[in-house]
């Protein structure tokens, strides 16, 4: 029996602490309904969508579950006031918030509606602003996550994060099985949040051709794009990656027509399955992601996994000591 | 007491399961000797020195501690084989490699003098590589340390280099405290080398500006450079990394003038003191070094933090489990 629990569990009224992660054009309805009835928290990403995609969507996650779940919503949307006032009418338990700094502008009415608030942050002068704001809580997401990403890494970036703020922390970026929630826990974090992983769930409906290349990824098989724009994105090695990060360094070509290269190329590897043209988004994690399975059978094996190796690590290593 | 204990102590015949890292310009006889006193490894970086520096620095070493310590050897130094032949001769008790692939050439006589050689390695392949050449063990350095960086992670790359090899496997990058200690070992690590949190020790004999700027580093303070060329260093932001990063993108400059630019910048920053024309090597973790300590001091306090750490994390996530 898996008896690992967290402030966290209770903080979200969830069962096991570890939240999927937003990821665009792969966080939809169903893989958020499958996380959640899992015992996990589900996420919905509202991505570049409108109100009524957003609202549809949380509508449907609704019928599938009964359990708490979330919506991500990148603060660089076109429709970023919409789908704000979209998650407060649909009063859905939590928010993350990405690709942006802190929604100053929609807290109140997110509160006033009940919404958990919870920033994922790549610093601390992030994690600063996102306490200071009223955020419930904050995810510290390392470089080695998939898709956009900050600098610092999970390892460095949680406990900094925990030093200098007093909301809860979850950690996110590179954890993929049981060692990296019992690492994050280790770190000061209270939970996790888990992308690439959740990629190859049975639940997740995207291209299987994107979840083939997870599979067969390698532990070196990710890249980091974009740099030169300021907006760097981690993907899997691919023709459209290697295209792009040969146009980084070339300075005849200019920003506009690196961001238009850019644009469409995740839609074009999660709901097209166009391996030429798509960009597969995943972080470093992947080379350690080696089979499909439910959303409860990823979130019951790392959990077990984690309380396994804390108890191993703690037996092994303090032989003799008086606790 | 501190009581925290793995095999890598008996395997290296040390106290605690931490390594200090090899750095160039950083690690001679005082440090190292420090570091193995206080029941750790200490290292001296062999970097492109000759054979009488390095035979003198280990001779110097030896006149400081009975305890075993090790030298790095950079694999790219002009002076490599030179080197290679003094650690023999001098029986020390490890050596460790950077900068390049396994030194297959050297092996035989290497283990023929009983010296336990430890790559320092950025990937699974070349965990591979090293153990199948005969390695006792190997360093998994993540991307968030200072100095020469590979792109994976710690969080990452420890975990599936376990995964891949059977030798000890020592976690390195990120690491400054018992946090980061204690998230290594979940990872599946049997110890950690150090690098960054020994700048500051106080028998490091660098410049004590170099000093000042790592305990001043915020979260955000270090910079990779060197990317273009293939051979991305992690340091501190400063004028340097500014002048260099600019010129990275910019392609009417040739690759040679790149390399040139950085020539000798490590040894400003470290002997001369130099802030305008120095290159100031550190990890992510300069964020949280905060003090100057002895070396005595910085082993016994990290060890017994990740201590209380496993014990605390255990005992609040894990209530009701039988063990």
């Amino acid at each position: 029996m898996i008896v690992i629990k967290t402030n966290l569990c209770d903080l979200l009224n969830i069962e096991y602490p570890i939240i999927q992660g937003g990821m665009a054009w792969v966080a939809d309805a169903e893989l958020a309904a499958a996380v959640s009835n899992a015992g996990g928290l589900g996420l919905i990403s509202a991505m570049n969508s409108n109100a009524d995609w957003l609202r549809a969507e949380i509508r449907k996650c609704k019928t599938l579950t009964n359990k708490p779940f979330g919506v991500n919503i990148m603060l660089m949307s076109p429709y970023v006031d919409d789908v704000a006032v979209v998650v407060a009418q649909e009063h859905v338990a939590v928010v993350t918030t990405g690709a942006g700094s802190l929604p100053a502008r929609h807290m109140p009415m997110w509160l006033e509606a009940g919404i958990k608030v919870i920033p994922v942050v790549p610093s601390v002068a992030n994690a600063k602003l996102a306490e200071r704001g009223g955020a419930f809580a904050v995810v510290a997401e390392g470089g080695e996550s998939g898709g956009h990403v900050g600098d610092l890494t999970t390892m460095t970036l949680v406990p900094q994060i925990c030093d200098a703020i007093s909301l809860p922390v979850i950690a996110a970026g590179g954890i993929a099985d049981g060692r990296g929630v019992a690492a994050s826990l280790m770190l000061g974090a209270c939970g996790v949040q888990v992308g690439t992983r959740f990629l190859v769930a049975y639940e997740c409906t995207i291209e299987h051709m994107y979840k083939e290349k997870i599979l067969a990824a390698r532990d070196i098989d990710t890249i980091v794009t974009g740099r030169r724009l300021g907006h760097p994105v981690r993907s899997l090695k691919s023709p459209f990656t290697k295209m792009y990060s040969k146009c980084e360094y070339d300075s005849s070509i200019s920003n506009e027509e690196m961001e238009k290269m850019g644009a469409g190329a995740l839609r074009k590897a999660a709901r097209e399955g166009d391996y030429q043209n798509g960009c597969f988004m995943a972080g470093q994690s992947a080379g350690m992601v080696k089979k499909e399975q439910s959303a409860a059978d990823i979130i019951k094996e790392m959990m077990s996994e984690a309380e396994e190796i804390i108890i191993k690590v703690k037996n092994t290593v303090i032989k003799n000591n008086q606790e």
